[in-house]
C-alpha cells in the first residue's frame, strides 16, 4: 500500500509500505476514506520538532474495516469507522475516567503498540487499529459523502476543540475568548455555542477565518494580538475579561494572552501542544485565580454526543476543511497549510 | 493603642501606634477580640521575603463593632464580626463574580485603601475596616467563647482550605490527596470531608497532626513526601492516583508532588502562597490532563456557607489552633510556628 513517510524538515514523501495484518486478536484493519494534515504535524514538517529517522505520518481518519482480530465483538467488518488520534481500549481506569488519551495499554499512529505490533499512520491506504473495540466507533450506516468531512473532524479537532471548552468550563451563559484561528480554535468557537455560550469572541486577523469563526458562533472577532489583544479583550467584557478563554495555539505567546485575558477566577482551557514551553506563571494565577485546565483532548469520549448533531446536519465542523487533495499530493497539503493558503487539508486515498 | 510590627528577620514588635479613626465613611472600627498568625507570616519573619521597613502585621480577626461611618448600612456597632484576610467591596463585578480577593477597590490589611486610608494590621487592639459592609460578616449574635477559634478560622484558614477543595473540583465520591498538614491543609482536609469526599489523605510527618487530620475526615495518612510520597500514593489510587490534590504549602516540591500524585485528568487545587515558583510544567500537565486551579482564596463568599455549620457545632475547624497567648508575647506565637511547636497561635488583645 501507499503512505506518507516524513524524512526531514520540508520532506514528506508518499511511499509503497507493506500491507498491515493482524497481528494481536483484539486489531482491525480499516481502508481509509479520509484522512487529513493536522496542525501538529507541521512542527516537524518545519523542522522545530527534529525528525531524526523517517517516520509515518497522520493521525487523524474514517474509513471502512476489512478485517477484524478474533477478539473483535463490537466492530465488524463493513462497518464505516471513525478513529480518535490515539487508540484505547476504552475499559481501563483511566479510559472510564474519561482520559482515554491516557489508556493503560493504548497508544499512538505510526509506531507500536503495547504488544510490539505497528500502528500505522493515517495519511495512508490502510492502518492496523490496536484495540479496535475500544478505539473505533461505527456509524449506523455508511454517511452520505458531504458528511465525511464532519466526521473526520471527531476524530481529533472538532473534539479538541470541544474539549477546550469543556475543560474551561464553557456551559449556557458563559462568556468566552478563543485564541487561535486554526482548525482547533473554530471547532472551539463551534464548540462553545453549542454549550450555550452567550458571547464567543474569535481572535484572528485572517478573513476567511473570521469569516468561518462568525459561522460557527462567534458574536465578535479582535484582530489585534498580545498586549493590545488583551487589552481590546478585557475592555469588551467590562474590564475585567471574560470567564473563558480557550488557547488553541500552543505557544508561550498564545498561553500568556490566554491567561491575561481571562477574569480573575476564569479559566483557560487549552489544547494547543505546547511547542517547547513556557512553564506556567504560578503566581500570576495564585494573585488572579485564573486556573489552567486541559491538554490533550480525549476525543473518543466525545464522539458519541457529537457524531448525532454531525449526522442531523445540526453542526458542520467539516467546514473548517477549505481543501481536499488526493493522497498522491500529500506534500502539496503540507505545503499548503505551513504556508497558511489552507485552514485544513483533507486526504483522499 | 498596641499593635504588632515586623522590623526585620525574627524581628517582631509589639509597639504603641496611633488609635484608627473613621475616615472615607464606608468604613468601621474594630476592637479585636482574637487575631492569629498566619503560616504566611512567617516568610517575612524568617527573611524569605525581605521586609525593607518596619511594617504592620497580621490579617485574621474577629472582633466587636465600636464605630461606623456615616455610609455604613449592614454592619451596626456592637456587632460581633468576621473580617476576611482582605477588604472588598462585595459588589463590584469580580466580587459578584465570587472573586472578592480581586475586587476593584478592595486591599489588605497593614497598608493604606483605595482612599489613601491606612487599614490596621490584625494583630493589634484595634483595626480600621474599609468596605465594612462588604467585607465584614456579623454573628447573629455575641458568640459563646469556645466558638471564637473557630470563628477566626472563617477569616482565613478554613475558608482557604474550602477553596482549595472547591477549586480541585472537590464533590460527593471524590478521592483527595491533601499535601501539607499545616493549619490550611487540615482545614482542607475538614472541607473535603464536609464536600462528601469518599477518600482523603493526609501527607503528614508530625503525629499531632496526623491525629487532628484524621479527626477532621482523613481516612488515611502518608508520612513519605517526594517521589516516594507519589508513588505511595498513585498506589493506594489503582496506580493511577487520586481525582484532587490539594496543595496548601506553596513550595516548587510541594507543587510538584501534587501535580505528579494526581491522576490523568485530575485537578490539583492550590491555595499555598507560591514561595518565589517555580512555574508550572505546562507540557506535564498537557500530557495528563492534571488541571491547575486556585490561588488567594475568596474567603468572604464562603463565610455564608460555613458559619452556620461553625455555630451549630458540626464543624469545629478552630482544633487547628493549639496554642493561645496575650498579644503581649506574639513574638514568642511566631516562634513557636516558626519551630513547629504549634500548628497556629491564637492571639488574645
Amino acid at each position: 500500500m501507499r503512505a506518507t513517510l516524513i524524512h526531514g524538515e520540508r520532506d514528506i514523501r508518499l511511499e509503497h509500505v507493506p500491507d498491515p495484518v493482524l497481528s494481536t486478536g483484539g486489531d482491525a484493519i480499516v481502508r481509509v476514506v479520509a484522512a487529513c494534515v493536522c496542525g501538529s504535524d507541521l512542527w516537524p514538517y518545519r523542522g522545530v520538532t527534529p525528525t531524526r529517522e523517517p517516520h509515518r505520518m497522520g493521525h487523524e481518519f474514517v474509513g471502512v474495516v476489512e478485517q477484524v482480530g478474533p477478539l473483535v465483538h463490537r466492530i465488524r467488518v463493513g462497518d464505516f469507522v471513525i478513529a480518535p488520534f490515539y487508540d484505547c481500549d476504552n475499559t481501563c481506569l483511566n479510559c472510564r475516567n474519561g482520559v482515554t488519551t491516557s489508556c493503560l495499554h493504548g497508544g499512538w499512529w505510526g509506531t507500536d503498540d503495547e504488544l510490539g505490533a505497528f500502528a500505522d499512520g493515517a495519511q495512508g491506504e490502510l492502518v492496523r487499529v490496536p484495540h479496535a473495540d475500544g478505539s473505533l466507533v461505527a456509524t449506523p450506516s455508511y454517511p452520505d459523502e458531504a458528511l465525511i468531512p464532519g466526521l473526520l473532524t471527531l476524530a481529533d479537532v472538532m473534539g479538541t476543540g470541544h474539549h477546550a471548552a469543556v475543560s474551561a468550563g464553557v456551559r449556557q451563559g458563559s462568556t468566552v475568548a478563543v485564541v487561535g484561528d486554526g482548525a482547533v480554535g473554530l471547532c472551539a468557537v463551534l464548540a462553545s455555542h453549542r454549550l450555550g455560550a452567550s458571547r464567543i469572541v474569535a481572535m484572528s486577523r485572517h478573513e476567511d477565518r473570521q469569516r468561518l469563526a462568525r459561522e460557527f458562533g462567534a458574536t465578535d472577532v479582535v484582530a489585534e494580538r498580545g498586549d493590545a489583544g488583551v487589552a481590546r479583550i478585557k475592555e469588551m467584557f467590562d474590564g475585567v475579561g471574560p470567564d473563558c478563554v480557550l488557547e488553541c495555539v500552543g505557544t508561550k505567546e498564545s498561553m500568556d494572552q490566554a491567561l491575561r485575558s481571562a477574569r480573575p477566577g476564569g479559566m483557560v482551557g487549552f489544547v494547543g501542544v505546547p511547542n517547547g514551553g513556557p512553564e506556567l506563571p504560578v503566581r500570576q494565577m495564585f494573585d488572579t485565580n485564573v486556573g489552567v485546565n486541559g491538554g490533550v483532548a480525549p476525543v473518543r469520549g466525545y464522539v458519541e454526543e457529537l457524531l448525532p448533531e454531525v449526522l442531523s446536519g445540526a453542526i458542520d465542523p467539516g467546514r473548517v476543511f477549505d481543501l481536499e487533495l488526493p493522497l498522491a499530493r500529500v506534500a502539496e497539503a503540507y505545503q499548503a497549510m505551513d504556508e497558511r493558503r489552507a485552514i485544513k487539508v483533507l486526504l483522499r486515498p
